[in-house]
């Protein structure tokens, strides 16, 4: 750019006080007026920090370093920028925001970094983990929507750990995925596989966000939980998982993921779904009904909680894009 | 961690209100006050964006594959992380905050990615810039303290690009150090040396952070200048630069450096002049007098500082290694 198509007035002794205003004047040249309204609370909030915590020029680059450690331990199997966010409890509250989900439907949770694209379609029945150490559970759910009727064709993907508390892409010499598939829902919104029971398990702590879990004196474990992401045009995307009620992490979670209406008691295979399933009579069993809720229902409770932390803000502010930017600037 | 050891209260159905709370108070078990201070401020920050922008888990996904390239594209000679904190303005605001500077001394200015520790000792008239096509420039200076009395001995870090805009550094193949030296100032508190002309330049602008420039419409030119670095016990540490004082880039400097004090007028080698320090009459000349502050002056005024903004923010806090932490928990 050449410098007389600068457009911003001139931007010389900068101070503490002055400083974020003009960071901000600068960036406003944003053609996009969400990236630019996120970009001047990104400034304001980093700003902000500095100055209250009055940010040290040696723990600033320590955090410099700290967030460069975290970006180069990632690989195409590894993200521990994911990581990081659901340690510091920004993972679910994203959900939370960006999935609002009425009291009737099925609540989401956090993603986590170990969801992968490389499961394959199993037909109901299937055996989706190998892992002979594991203890065979089977997994009978439906979906409904929130008027209960049953919701067809319906992308589940399904992901767990083996019994070692490992996801497949753990594994450097692995031969292909385990432990994860993509079903879809029958007719009767019904779907059902053969899995392992889950059990708990530390998240990846060999790298910097395990450091800073030991630096906080908190433990790096999950409670034993199964995870399941449901897709199907017309609905809100679903992110969930479901949590072994009475598991030993069950109320310190590392990624803070575990909510009362997604925890489930381990069952027993009785004598008929042990002859209609072809599983043995005594083995676990996981039952769930989901409920989806339409993309509709969503995006209006969506809008509706952003109209109300907006108006608590004292901001005018309208929609593009479905996101909230400033009415004017 | 067994977890019976945990203490912190059970985290569990955590939601868009009572999320951040929590995170606290897990945090809260971290046993270096200042560290848990800062952790705090991160969350509460980190959580305040997300609610007031609505992030989207879209636009969550995107920030963290952002940070993670600003990561990966890190080298022993390349501090991405540094760009942007440069490029939205926290290195300056760091600065400022962390060396305060009494009106009659000095004024910092952000350090920048490419100082590096591998500049030779150089004795005082050493040639520090060889690259031909450089505009030859003497350069002439001293250092008193805000008494007026010269400081010896004071160790100086000098860095520049060469008369294409590129450090040493980013040069793939360079044979060792160029255009740059570690100097000392003698008992008049004097230190000199023959460099070349600073030129304006692109930051590296190939990378995440010159994408997001292009992005914000914003160009990624710094104006010509010099680096300068200050030690000596006793004294601040002062991170400086000279600005040369006309350049197209002078007010609107990608990373907001420039200064009015820290402005300089390109000066002229006359007849005595070139005698004296053996260069040609009439070639470029920079001199600037340089005054530091004791590190007494410096912390007492940086306490001063961190009072007043604590108290602005009506949270009592006391001093803990020179750094404020809440006064109770």
């Amino acid at each position: 750019m050449d410098p007389s198509e600068v457009t911003v007035p001139p931007l010389k002794n900068l101070t503490i006080d002055n400083i974020t205003d003009n960071v901000k004047l600068i960036n406003s040249q944003c053609p996009n007026p969400r990236m630019k309204y996120i970009l001047e609370r990104i400034v304001q909030h980093l700003h902000d920090f500095a100055r209250e915590t009055r940010l040290s020029h040696d723990e600033w680059m320590t955090g410099l370093l700290f967030l460069t450690s975290v970006g180069q331990i990632c690989t195409d199997v590894r993200q521990e920028f994911i990581l990081l966010s659901d340690i510091l409890g920004l993972s679910l509250l994203v959900d939370s925001i960006d999935h609002p989900k009425p009291p009737q439907s099925t609540e989401g949770t956090v993603l986590g970094p170990f969801h992968s694209h490389e499961a394959e379609v199993a037909p109901n029945g299937s055996i989706i983990a190998h892992d002979p150490d594991g203890e065979p559970c089977l997994v009978l759910c439906d979906i409904k929507d929130t008027d209960g009727k049953p919701i067809s064709d319906v992308k589940i993907d399904i992901w767990e750990t083996d019994s070692k508390g490992f996801y497949d892409v753990q594994y450097a010499g692995r031969e292909g995925p385990d432990q994860r598939a993509v079903m879809h829902s029958d007719k009767e919104g019904v779907f059902w596989f053969k899995a392992i029971v889950p059990v708990p398990y530390p998240i990846p702590h060999d790298g910097p966000v395990g450091k800073l879990l030991v630096q906080l004196k908190r433990h790096c474990y999950r409670p034993s939980h199964m995870h399941f992401m449901f897709e199907k045009k017309g609905y809100d995307h679903l992110i969930t998982a479901l949590y072994l009620r009475g598991d030993p992490y069950e109320t310190s979670d590392a990624v803070f993921g575990v909510k009362d209406s997604l925890l489930i008691d381990l069952g027993t295979v009785d004598a008929e779904q042990a002859k209609k399933y072809d599983v043995k009579e005594g083995s676990k069993l996981i039952t769930y009904k989901f409920v989806l809720v339409t993309e509709d229902e969503s995006s209006k409770l969506r809008e509706k909680n952003a109209m109300a932390a907006m108006e608590a803000q004292g901001r005018k502010m309208k929609f593009w894009n479905g996101l909230p930017i400033p009415e004017q600037d």
